[in-house]
């Protein structure tokens, strides 16, 4: 794994850790990391902070000129909200973990020219997988289901 | 305006009032707000609150089944990230202010199944209008521009 896959998949193994839904994301910009974070539905009761999400809030304030320059890592293919957040601030890139466990929105960030590389990554697959077994009904509240 | 987009349209105001952006959002459930908001990137710092994530955020975790049966009133046309939550949540409605400021992802939403309500409100127009000429950086950074 790439050093921000692997920061990502840090993030998502301290989500697991404090017993919520392990995805992790980063934001790099220029091969710095300027946000970090993971899902944080059960630790802030939030429906938003998916690990996208909460990588780019902790990111803070950036201009567009910045995003536009960003890679964002994830450990899990991006569903419709981060896809759309990707789309909004015009973020060029996105690395994705796997999306055996879950298929995002990868088709509408292609179509929108968004350039997106699955590395199809074991290690978030078994996460994840571990995760689902242990807590399915978290997990279905995340995607909607 | 009715009396849900009127809540919302209150809480853009109560943005405006607060040196942010005035866009709000009420989340609507079986005739009653479940959750309301308003921007807040200047307030917090926040480069995912918009008003339908704020609203959302507030609402709390709930289960798909009442999203379900949700609208969503917005007193702008929703932006891609606040589309890409409306799918992600299988929100089947959306009653949107006006969306001569900004058109949002109107045609992304109608094309996976929502019902799209446009109101063309001349209250939340004027509100966006009066904001852009006062604060025209703030408004592009929050559209990614």
């Amino acid at each position: 794994m790439d050093q921000f896959l692997q920061a990502a998949f840090e993030e998502a193994q301290k989500g697991y850790d404090e017993g919520g839904i392990p995805i992790g994301s980063v934001l790099v910009h220029k091969g710095k990391i300027i946000g970090r974070g993971h899902n944080k539905r059960v630790q802030n009761g939030s429906p938003i902070l998916h690990g996208e999400m909460d990588a780019l809030e902790n990111a803070g304030r950036q201009p567009a000129s910045v995003y536009k320059e960003c890679t964002m890592y994830t450990t899990l293919s991006p569903c419709p909200m981060c896809s759309g957040t990707i789309l909004l601030y015009g973020i060029p890139r996105v690395v994705v973990g796997e999306n055996k466990t879950f298929m995002g929105e990868e088709e509408l960030l292609k179509s929108r020219g968004v350039d997106v590389t699955v590395v199809d990554s074991q290690e978030c697959y078994n996460l994840m997988q571990r995760f689902i077994q242990e807590k399915p009904t978290l997990w279905n509240e995340d995607i909607g289901v």
